[in-house]
């Protein structure tokens, strides 16, 4: 299987740059050895803008005409919306029925064709759309382009900070954490890249131990509040993880509602909790960590302010 | 009166470089012309750092070994705290009793000697300090360097966006106002630089009138919630609004209230109401501004609780 080179992150920030937001690292006051990677800041709320306007990108101006897909509701549906008004190509997100009123409304405002359709049906609806109409499926993750685009986020981290020690990565499908240890390894292999996860969502330890996808049904995984990282790996990512990753730490649901709580507080980011994993393995797993100077990636602030309300503190 | 230059920012700039965020201009989903420039992802929660940043590099090393002095129990105290630490100078800050602990803490936590004083007596406390040591006394805003080290912000916006039409700039003491103007208006003159302050708090919108600092008593200004604006003008942050500034406008409680709470739902930033001055401007005083592509600087996000949590709606 082909793996995302570094060649294909720098491509890839190339074809972003102006497009995204440039995070900055921020420092921390309670921690003289950590910097927040606040990717929170991104006009839509998460890094999916990244390999979501990547992809964009990369289509041809017959492709772009004929508008992309996707039948992601979440971070990544917004995020693709978002591309494609950047670069003015039509598009389309198969929603199923129930989906938060404010997420469909947000994906309309930025141009996008919202088709609401029964759960069970979203993904054949999408395959249809494609059938018809020619539109390319953007997927969230499974994708070499979606990979190097969340990537970018490793070089920026070596940019700024070119002596970093560990980068901690939240892991859920596996494309953001692939594109990321491929950028940091790259460019400085003695960095320790180091994923993330929900102890209630561990598919991807496990699949690392196994050597293959190991799959957790989603009666499993809808456990933790981390909502945006009940998805399990794919073949694709997980070769990029078990190349370049350096192991996986899980974090306990406390343990991530008060890093979420640690960042609304004390550095003033709304995170939702999948956002918040990275730090909550430097504030309660340090045992388990490589020492030195660490980057946590704040993935995303799209939290539910139900949730918020009580870390207000 | 010697006003500060272009040359002055651009120093100030190599002065600070590494010891601040470079914060990012964040687009934002509800408004195509608006860019928000979030000075709240500074490590102390405010722009502040910038100034006391560049007085402390700007010290030759002899007043460096007798540290710096502040009765400021803000977030400039912060702020100087902060900054004391980056560059090994002791810093004693001199706060009335009563402070909040957690700034109290905070300060000391950063390596400062705090002096808990009676309210009446904090300035001559810190000018006793001044005479027993040599220590320098770096005031909030009335000094070239900080207005120096605040300009830093329009070089950066400037820099991102260059074609911008609107600086929308918070006004307290006038320190960021002043540093931005002069940066924003020596680099792209047609820009229009705004100021922003409560109604509550409007002196600079009186002191332009007169051409004279007017003073608002406390017992007027405590009145805003924007706590971190009730500070009149200097001399000298005045000189430099009259010869720079394009305008002000005075925002009303409720719209600070509102645009506090737009910063935390939609744009996933914590803000002080003082820090959501600019950004309540545009959301409710448009016709007030001049049209095109604008940026509100979001200077702070040291927020109480209290204050936040009936804004996550």
């Amino acid at each position: 299987m082909d793996l995302v080179t570094i060649a294909d992150v720098r491509a890839a920030a190339e074809d972003v740059a102006g497009a995204v937001v440039r995070t900055p690292l921020v420092p921390t006051l309670w921690d003289d050895e950590l910097w927040l990677k606040p990717e929170s800041l991104q006009p839509v709320g998460s890094f999916k803008l990244r390999g979501a306007t990547h992809a964009v990108a990369r289509l041809d101006p017959a492709a772009r005409s004929r508008g992309v897909v996707t039948h992601s509701s979440g971070n990544h549906g917004q995020a693709l919306a978002y591309a494609a008004r950047t670069f003015g190509v039509p598009c389309t997100v198969v929603v199923p029925e129930g989906a938060p009123r404010v997420k469909v409304e947000r994906m309309r405002a930025l141009g996008a064709d919202v088709r609401l359709v029964p759960p069970a049906r979203r993904l054949v609806e999408a395959e249809r759309i494609v059938a018809d109409t020619g539109a390319t499926l953007v997927p969230p993750f499974d994708h070499p382009w979606i990979i190097a685009g969340q990537g970018t986020i490793g070089l920026e981290i070596v940019a700024d900070l070119p002596d970093v020690d560990v980068v901690l990565v939240p892991v859920g499908g596996g494309g953001l954490s692939a594109g990321v240890a491929t950028a940091v390894k790259a460019l400085r292999p003695s960095a320790a890249v180091i994923g993330v996860e929900p102890l209630l969502a561990a598919d991807a330890r496990d699949s690392l131990a196994a050597g293959e996808v190991v799959v957790w049904e989603v009666e499993r995984t809808y456990r933790t509040c981390a909502d945006g990282l009940r998805t399990n790996l794919s073949e694709l990512t997980l070769a990029h993880l078990r190349d370049r990753l350096d192991g996986i730490v899980t974090v306990a649901e406390d343990e991530i509602l008060a890093a979420t709580g640690r960042l609304l507080r004390e550095a003033r980011l709304v995170a939702e909790p999948s956002g918040a994993v990275a730090l909550a393995a430097r504030l309660f797993h340090r045992d388990a960590l490589p020492p030195g100077r660490t980057v946590a990636v704040v993935t995303g602030g799209n939290a539910d302010p139900h949730v918020l309300g009580p870390l207000l503190g």
